[in-house]
């Protein structure tokens, strides 16, 4: 549930830093067909041993039974694959963000891509950080301040808008210093999680976009 | 109504910069005996002739019949009267805070008093903006910027209260300028905009805190 912003005829890019849409960008840019992104494990149980993969974590970690976690190393190459992945908040924000015109997935890795796709565009922009619904989320934060900031002073921006670029703008030179101390860094633990996160910062490492379309989200590449 | 968190045990610091609070600051540290704040203008009317003074405002503009609007500067040294007050968004998420522990009133105008009072306390504490139901609010944040800016880093702080202190460290060189930028501001017009907007951005002018007890709100001097 979206409660404070009326998403219709406005397009909403749905982001989950860590590591949801980073996991959907990347597996979308190296070949998956598409991702089915679920809320609840069940659904995604449901299609076990029917083609697809089945990605997911609850609390960080990977799933019992499922084929693949949330790291994005995990969604790498898995060419001509489809992926149905649920998360603790990024599928869920996608599922509740879909009365949009349009339903874009964004991260640091197809920052630009998002940018000039947007700039084509007429219709207002909404940034739906998956932390949105319960606390306020550093990194997504980050990304919507990184977007406005990309986007220029030609955009209209509320003050979250501008809270956020301004934000941004005082700690991009130091990114992964200033993230030490956000609340989901704290809780990252593990082998892969340094290597996680340095991988999940990076801007425009691809050009692809997911779009929501029925249910599923499908490559949509800028240079196309 | 504030669905995001639960103040039961914590003391809410209930801030709404432009210009509910920086009112309540200002008139009981000038000598205000009493302010009680009421959600609905019909509540405010109903005190008219019954002794305290009727103050307030719906979108800026002080409300046909009240006696003050929400300039600080009307609320200034009405020595020893109640003042009953009625804001878009200030009184609302102060009646809204009631759950509380404790409700105190926040302004830049008694920064250091409540930093000093909350040191002294062991209680959690939330940072209620009077924007925050419906919108983000660049004043309110960065008063909650400043006041974990100022409780230093032995205070252990979620998300929001990290950006909002990293945000207001870069901009506190210029908050002014910086205001302009931000979507209140630009809706400010009139005579008293630009002294108002001085004055609210004051930093501790006044060492009282607005405390609410039993529907009002009292003087609380830290130097008692």
């Amino acid at each position: 549930m979206l409660p404070l912003f009326d998403l219709k005829g406005k397009i909403a890019v749905v982001v989950d830093i860590l590591r949801a849409t980073s996991c959907m960008v990347t597996s979308l840019a190296t070949g998956v067909e598409k991702v089915i992104p679920v809320s609840k494990v069940e659904e995604a149980l449901a299609y076990q041993g029917r083609g697809p993969l089945i990605a997911g974590e609850r609390g960080g970690a990977k799933l019992q039974g499922f084929d693949l976690g949330n790291s994005p190393f995990e969604h790498m190459n898995q060419v001509g694959k489809a992926i149905v992945m649920t998360t603790t908040n990024g599928t869920r924000a996608i599922n509740d963000a879909a009365e949009a015109e349009e339903v874009i997935i964004g991260a640091f890795l197809n920052l630009s891509a998002i940018k000039e796709y947007l700039i084509s565009k007429t219709e207002d922009v909404v940034v739906v950080c998956a932390g949105w619904k319960n606390l306020y989320s550093m990194e997504d934060t980050l990304f919507a301040g990184a977007l406005v900031d990309a986007l220029g002073s030609d955009w209209e921006m509320d003050d979250a808008a501008l809270a956020a670029s301004t934000l941004y703008r005082s700690v991009e030179g130091n990114i992964l210093g200033f993230m030490q101390q956000a609340s989901h860094v704290k809780r990252l633990s593990g082998l892969n999680a340094e290597k996680d996160l340095a991988f999940c910062f990076e801007h425009d490492k691809f050009e692809t976009i997911p779009i929501l379309r029925e249910g599923g989200l499908y490559a949509h590449n800028t240079r196309n």
